[in-house]
């Protein structure tokens, strides 16, 4: 179950500044639902079947009075491990929860997820305006 | 003949946020048409000498109040195997029948397909607007 | 010497809507004009030790009411094989004859040729407006 | 049902001399067998959701007095299309059928087939000796 | 914990003759041991803060009677999930497992772990003789 | 320390006309900063198993009457070698450097931060306006 | 038609010394022969609709007394221009004429065609023992 | 030392179009100044040490009422060869010497040159408007 | 200075087998001696402008009784940061340092260095037989 | 002229033991000899329009007692900068320099030259025996 109480915070060094972070995650997995079944259930359906998800998390922003503490986003992306939901709904559940945390002047997060069914999806959604 | 009755959905779980799915799909095959003949008959056309077409679809769009499910996505590109159809019409038909099924904020098609006679060739169709 | 009159059509298959069509033909070859002599005496030309052009033609548009026979937009490129002619002209020609032959809403085409005395030579040319 | 009859030959033009022709076919598909069905009831078995292989086959061989038609070597791969077949038994299938046609000095089969369940195959089976 | 009785095997088609059949498996995942736990605590270790590996692992081999069935090997694969291990013991258990149930003429394990502390791992064993 | 009184200039040669200079550095390292430890106390960090970062620092600009020395540049980059610090501040602090030595029309610095834990960093930060 | 008599030398300048040398022609191209037809009559297959084949042509070989002068080898290519002819013949043409003129210790052509029904052929024949 | 008198010119075959023309020169070649020598003294350099300094030349265009010719760019950009300049100063001088001869609508120079000191530096001037 | 006391080591856990293990890490740093000054006396050099130099190590070995522990590699390769010394000594001493740690069946150093003078230097010395 | 009184060695550091050192400079420049003018007359060649050749030189050797000092290998190769010869003499030219000079155990040169007539070049000659 994904943990955003893992999330720490620094404050933004040059908070008079508008810049960017850009966060590549190559090792983000998680487990596919299996008949509705989501969140901590999903671990069962691993051992009757499940297909675990592969994917890339890339998370951009510029912040506003906060960054985000490397080390506390790997183990929140970790969270997910065990965790059985959709590519949609991972996607946006983390730009809830950094969006949450930070309160950041511009979000964005995208999800390249490996190829099921012979089929790749990419799922991309923000927070706030990149030009603002 | 493609089956757009294979189509299923599931409820769009952001609908306040307008976010792009994008899903590419390397392993597309129709069969080219032979002679004006197009769909059922061009099972037969094969038989006969007609080539298959091989390419890859790119499906991308903001959803409404649908998503797309994966696996029944998988199985409508699966039913134009052994179709008999020229590139710009299949193109133009993947984007109708899921405008039709997912009424979205915008979805466009590109269609990428291998060389035939020295030729690559991409087609790209679109509905609605990104930017709105 | 370039024969537009090889140039097949077909009714576009969707009048109503704008959407784009590219080709990309790898296999482009034609001669390089000796002492100012083009067309057809450049066969000649070749005998006495005039080097041959290589390169990729691409071609992408927007329909109106016409699309371009692929087999026949082939043959059409393979009559420029022993024709002399320079870059400029050769892509400004290929323009030409589309654009007379397809009355697109909007056409391009990018000639990308190979190395030559250690330069590589890139000509766009457009008509029409992409955007209308 | 693969088709060996398609298959024509040609005499090689220098059967003095040991040399190699590599064939590489991007676009081979057939179906995946479902439920211990092989064969022709496997079309049966995609309309009710089998999924279809995409690979590559590799045939590389030394002629002894007979060489494949490139055109014929096509048609007999496209006959694999609507056959639900494992890959160990496709690639050896074409060893096979390739070395009753031709009795070649050497030949090699490789199919490296596309990713299924996350994992990628790759069968080699070769006839004779590439060294003699 | 590796579930070898997960592993199921299929007649080899073709006995009579030595040919490679190569599995590359892209989404392996195991944990990293802590403080020398090894084995089902390590589920416990992932909440403490240890960290997950990420590698690809190749399989090759020349079967003797029997094939690996590919579904089920995805299965044993995804076992060693939340498994605290070492690569080189990874690497070897795959080997012994596999050697255990198939008694293949050869077979080879490649395992190629993603960068940790800026270093990346790769670790080869093999059974057998693969010129025999 | 970060010394930017190494930094040199020279004056612009073509201070009538707006161009970019950009510099690419792969070799940029710097020191991760320890329980809080920055600067000069990093290179005992060091010793107690602190770990090293590595990045490309692309810097690119506008400049008004002063260009920067490419030795000098290279100097002021080493300086970085032994010290402790967060990848924002590292870039804002060389933009901070060069924006103060140059008072240019448009200044950016992007570093790319090898992976650390699995997560890859790109920060961008800029001064003045590219396009005026 | 191929012309060997294009074929110029020039003394080795190390004939003592047995090295390699070798030369990478990514322009060649030929005619594919139309019913049969070959030589000098496929000029006029072309008009007909006869395809033209391209290809990479690379020559490697060790001299004797004698080396290859470049610009007389691109003008002996370039005369394939309008030559009907199979991949086979054109390989094991150029290794005839070559060693013919050359009567190097080692000398081995590959032909690296491009696509043409969907599938690549290389060809590769060779004269000598490379390891004399 | 640069001879801008070795440019010649043909007359631009459309004028009444606008298009683009883009030249890539990968085998640019000059000499870094040393101890503040520019120009033919250069040479003198090498022989005291100077290093030669290498890049690619990109030239794009929209002509007016002329045209490059290339075979004499080349030669223009050969007369860099022996020559002392810094970077900066290459670009615009090759910016100001072709907008001299063409008048073009619009013409960019980018020099893309080598590493040197770990660095790696690209520069980038331009005349006119390329949208008008 | 190189701290081979660093280097800590683990049982192998398969001494009956012979395996390979291959560590690569592209992060190696070390200063470049300067006036013959090599050691902890380089610390002082950078200062005076001495070259870092940046290049991937590659330690490939098959284990007798004892395999190298990752991190304390790692530490033991950051040991060479601030210590000047040439290439080929670095990989020499790299190769005896684990020899005598390990006392391995077969163990190699490739050191794979930036390029400096616009020249890349590949150092490569190993121990042992790998096909023992 | 090429100047081999300027390579210069060190004692090889660990004589004891055969290792290979590799050497890749890709920044090699000569000058196409004309009209059978070779050496010093070549910079005239080049005011007469005569091309400048690129090319990559790579060097391998297992030192003896000496190994080749850097600077003064890039100074050498420096020296082709205005002398005009033919590939097969450069690169055989190098083997000799610095096989005089180092007298090692094993020395093999490889030139890899630009696209010339649209033909690439690869020359390679060596000393000694690798392994011995």
């Amino acid at each position: 179950m994904p943990k955003p109480e893992l999330l720490e915070t620094f404050p933004n060094p040059n908070p008079d500044r508008h810049y960017e972070i850009r966060m590549v995650c190559p090792e983000f997995t998680s487990l596919c639902p299996i008949g509705g079944i989501e969140g901590d259930a999903a671990d069962l359906a691993l051992l009757q079947g499940g297909a675990p998800d592969f994917g890339t998390i890339t998370i951009s922003y510029i912040p506003a009075d906060l960054c985000i503490e490397l080390k506390s986003l790997k183990l929140y992306l970790w969270s997910f491990r065990n965790d059985g939901t959709f590519y949609e709904r991972s996607v946006n559940r983390i730009l809830d929860d950094l969006v949450a945390r930070l309160s950041p002047v511009w979000l964005e997060v995208v999800g390249d997820f490996n190829v099921r069914g012979g089929i790749k999806s990419i799922v991309t959604a923000s927070f706030g305006d990149a030009g603002s």
